[in-house]
C-alpha cells in the first residue's frame, strides 16, 4: 500500500517515525525569535521521552525567549548521491532546565557531544513539542 | 599560527569559508516568521553569487513574510564517528523571484534537485545576506 504523500509528492512520517528519526541524529537546528531576528543554531541533541534536550553555550540567547515564545527544530538527513532523505520539522516551547536534580539526571544520559570543541555549555535546553511532521523522499 | 576561536573554542571560519561551506552542500534550512511561529524548513538551495537561492513549494508561506521580516539560513556537515563539523549561518532577506528573465536564468544553473520528490516547486527564492557567520570544531 502507498504511503500518504503531502502536496510536494514526500512521503508523510508517522509520529513514531518521526520521534525514531529524530533520536536517529545527533545535530538538529534549533530556531529562535531573538532581538527581533530569526537565529537558526545547530545542536547536539538527544530525545528524552518526547521530549527533545541539548546542551548550549547559548543560554543568554536562549533564556530571553524561554517559555515566551514558541521555537522550531529540525533534524534531517539525506544521502547526495542518492537524492534521497527525510526531514522531521517541531514546534514546541523551550526551557531553560534549572532544577538541580534534573541537570544531574540529563548529565548521565550520555549525550553525545558532537562539536563541543573545548566549550563549557552550561545551559540545558528541553523543548516541549506540541507539533511533530516529518517527510521521507518516495522510496 | 591557531585560528581565531569563539567563546565556544570552534574555529571561527572567514567570509569566503563560509561562502565555500554553503556552496559545498545541497541541503540547507531557512528560518522564517510565519503566523508568529518559528518555522524550520530544509531547502536544496545553491550560492548565486553571494545569494542562497532555491526553490520551493511553500510559495504562500515564504510571500507571506517577503520583505517584511528577516530569514536565517543554516548549513552543515559533520562526520558523527568523528565529532568534527562545521555550520554557517546566514541572516538575509527573502525575495520570491518575480521576473520571468530572472527566473529563467535560475532554472537553468542545473539545480540539484534532492528531495524534490513528485513535487511540483514554482517558486523561486531570493535570499539576500546581512550577515554570515561559521564556525567550526578544532582540527
Amino acid at each position: 500500500m502507498a504511503e500518504p504523500t503531502d502536496h510536494a509528492g514526500l512521503e508523510v512520517l508517522t509520529f513514531g517515525d518521526c520521534m525514531r528519526r529524530l533520536a536517529s541524529v545527533p545535530v538538529g537546528r534549533i530556531g529562535i525569535v531573538a532581538d527581533g531576528e530569526v537565529v537558526i543554531l545547530p545542536v547536539n541533541h538527544f530525545v528524552d521521552g518526547q521530549d527533545l534536550v541539548f546542551r548550549t553555550a547559548f543560554g543568554a540567547k536562549l533564556s530571553s525567549v524561554d517559555g515566551r515564545y514558541p521555537v522550531a527544530f529540525e533534524a534531517d538527513s539525506y544521502d547526495p548521491a542518492g537524492e534521497a532523505g527525510w526531514s522531521v520539522v517541531v514546534q514546541g516551547r523551550a526551557e531553560v532546565v534549572e532544577e538541580d536534580a534534573e541537570v544531574a539526571r540529563l548529565g548521565q544520559l550520555g549525550l553525545r557531544k558532537w562539536g563541543q570543541g573545548k566549550a563549557e555549555r552550561p545551559f540545558w535546553v528541553r523543548i516541549r513539542p506540541f507539533a511533530v511532521t516529518g517527510r521521507q523522499t518516495p522510496r
